[in-house]
């Protein structure tokens, strides 16, 4: 097994990773930012090894610099976690170079899904249900736009090849709003992506987003472990995650398993990967895209399953078996709230701060992932993300209750939080029944303000 | 169901039982003694009532002002936890005067067994396997005693009837002891407990503490939840739990579990309750006594079987059927580990105090049952236990794994824990083999002082 891993993360996902590793006997390196000299996961690590300023082009997206603290610390893998570099095939490659391995997938596999117009096309190839539409247009004419559009047929969406976190995203009901969304979303793209290549697809109104998590070995075993809906967002940024989803019949479950299942064979994928459908109300699914690592809302599928997902990465990466033998099909239900460090009241602008008392919910079926601790300052160059509150139950609605007890025993001062918006949420009657769609959140925003 | 559950308790056993409560839809009302004003459980019950000053005697064993604290909130349940009321007769059948459902054994049966001679006769005739002895002794001369004695063979050991923790206790390897361990527990038994009724049995050499959790409904159906070990001990008072045990075969556990119903059965026996054995290295196992409540390690048992103990316990009062419908065989390895105030060093005299700074462990498989907070005072009137820490996982080694990297993750400053004890533990060989006995900690102390 790995002797020592390094962890090229922050905050939460970089604790969860140590923890998995200390439980296996495995060293941990902790890289930080001068900004996260007094985060956790530096105290919580063996070793820690400072890797720059705030900054993450010059800190946790420094490769040379990654590389480098690896090579000091002797690690023989490094563990990326989720954003930053977790889908970067050159990083992936320059760790295989310098003999370290890395673990996650192969750069090959994210070369092929990372680009949204390649990975549709495989996809549709292979026979994967997808939306009518996604042409890609680099210089394309105006013209060209219109004519496709009317192809695919009203309402359709525009989106950036290379876009994320909701920018460079227009959806156009009619026709008349094509050519000023059309500039519009080209011109968000090159300011934030520096690219202006796009494409359009057909607009799912008010879908679910639901994902099926897949895991693999390098010996062609590929299973599913049913799915998480994650169709609770705003402005298109997950906030809360249940499985199994309220929406699928067991038939539908297995049916994009299988499909998600068949994708992932094809690829040959190694590891655990996320297959994202959009689903309209009804019930067709679409392929959306794929995710090469694991995610902020994978402790869902680890309370339901009872796999340590971490664990399973370190194992296939390492070139073990796979140790589950079939599909997985949920029996017990998991939710989890991710509590941001936002101001709700002020259109959930980011609030960084120091944290000045904090008490944690426990008890039977509570879970917490955070990085926060009475006394520690939330940096403003991250992600907002302070913690991640996980209840498991039996039933959907004792999972609900239980999250609701949970989010009323969660202190937090000295910052304001979303734990006011989630705690309404637990109470509204629809979210209650299951009758939620991606757009849910963002329609009921003004009863959401505090 | 209970509209309002008062509970006659405090610490993290009352927060529990909020919880579970809470969870339920029920509304909750906790009590206090002046001690206990800014106790956690004051805080998130739905109402509190103050019952009086902090010795027990005159607020949480109080009778009276109990019961008044649950006429004037209108509650019409009484959970009383462990430990103070929760196996008095007397207060059971005095809720029961006032309308009030106590959530826990029948008086009748906490008489038949709160006696333990009485529960072992009854044991005996039943054929549960019980130690030679138990002879009971009121005013009875020497002579007698060692002749009973005699007849049982050495070592034996001499109880008080109405004993409990570790006072009024000798054991008697030899002969040439009997005289003077016999007067001196006598002695002891008296200073304590009031009372020179006495008792002895055959002395059991290193045994295990192994009970069998047992749930039953007022409809006559009774199942076992396997067992827990309960052997690591300082004192007499449990220390670390874990379930199953590594020391019981699967035939041996269906054995215990068989005999342990049938005790239950035969005393009609409502609610849960445990059934405590002591086991011998060849494996016999016999009749220690039953305890009719919930109890500290119970949340061991929660975690490899899923179910929430305190809720069945709300439903069997309530009168509803058992919703399981078969005994309950581990396939998941819990461990429990008590966190106490107290001092390694000196003895581990309690040392209650302000708690300056906490960081309590989390991530997967951890679970904390704990009332104490950043700036809580400990208060030296109750008992000295501050936390405990449950690891579950797939196997013992990773929930032992789990249990080291939560034990690193606790921070607790101001007071003295026993967190370094159980550090020391998870690393012992003979703990980690799952050999150790009812003495293994006692024997080990020199060892486990820091």
């Amino acid at each position: 097994m790995f002797k020592k891993i390094l962890i090229a993360n922050r905050g939460e996902i970089a604790l969860r990773i140590i923890r998995t590793s200390k439980e296996m006997g495995i060293k941990t390196v902790a890289v930080y930012s001068t900004a996260d000299k007094h985060s956790l996961h530096v105290y919580f690590a063996d070793e820690a090894v400072c890797i720059g300023p705030p900054s993450p082009s010059q800190s946790y997206l420094n490769i040379p610099n990654l590389i480098s603290a690896a090579e000091i610390t002797n690690a023989d893998a490094i563990h990326p976690g989720y954003g930053f570099l977790s889908e970067n095939a050159y990083f992936s490659s320059m760790c295989r170079k310098h003999g370290i391995k890395f673990i996650g997938a192969k750069p090959n596999h994210m070369i092929q899904i990372g680009n949204k117009i390649l990975a549709k096309k495989t996809m549709k190839k292979i026979g994967i249900s997808c939306l009518p539409g996604f042409e890609c247009f680099f210089e394309s004419s105006y013209q060209e736009v219109e004519k496709i559009s009317d192809k695919i047929g009203y309402p359709i969406i525009i989106k950036s090849v290379f876009g994320g976190g909701g920018k460079g995203i227009r959806s156009v009901l009619d026709k008349n709003d094509l050519k000023n969304s059309w500039e519009e979303a080209r011109k968000e793209a090159w300011a934030c992506f520096r690219n202006k290549n796009m494409y359009i697809e057909k607009l799912i109104l008010n879908p679910r987003h639901i994902e099926i998590q897949i895991i693999g070995d390098k010996y062609g075993k590929i299973f599913h472990l049913s799915e998480r809906d994650c169709s609770i967002q705003r402005k298109n940024q997950k906030l809360v995650e249940e499985a199994p989803s309220p929406f699928l019949t067991p038939f539908l479950r297995k049916k994009m398993g299988k499909e998600a299942i068949k994708a992932a064979e094809f690829l040959h994928y190694e590891g655990i990967g996320t297959i994202e459908f959009l689903v309209d109300q009804n019930k067709n699914f679409y392929f959306m895209e794929m995710n090469p690592r694991i995610q902020v809302e994978h402790a869902i599928t680890e309370e339901i399953t009872g796999l340590d997902l971490i664990q399973e990465q370190i194992f296939l990466a390492y070139g073990k078996k796979l140790s589950i033998k079939k599909n997985f099909y949920p029996k017990m239900y998991s939710l989890e709230c991710r509590i941001n460090a936002e101001e709700p009241d002020k259109n959930f602008r980011p609030v960084p701060g120091k944290i000045t008392q904090m008490h944690l919910p426990g008890g039977k079926g509570v879970r917490i992932d955070t990085h926060i601790y009475a006394g520690y300052r939330v940096p403003h160059y991250y992600d907002s993300m302070i913690a991640k509150v996980i209840t498991t139950a039996k039933s959907r609605k004792e999972t609900i209750e239980k999250m609701r007890r949970s989010l009323d025993e969660f202190v937090i001062e000295g910052i304001k939080t979303t734990i006011p918006l989630v705690k309404k949420l637990m109470q509204n009657n629809d979210f209650l029944e299951g009758n939620y769609n991606t757009n849910f959140l963002d329609n009921l925003d003004s009863d959401f303000k505090l």
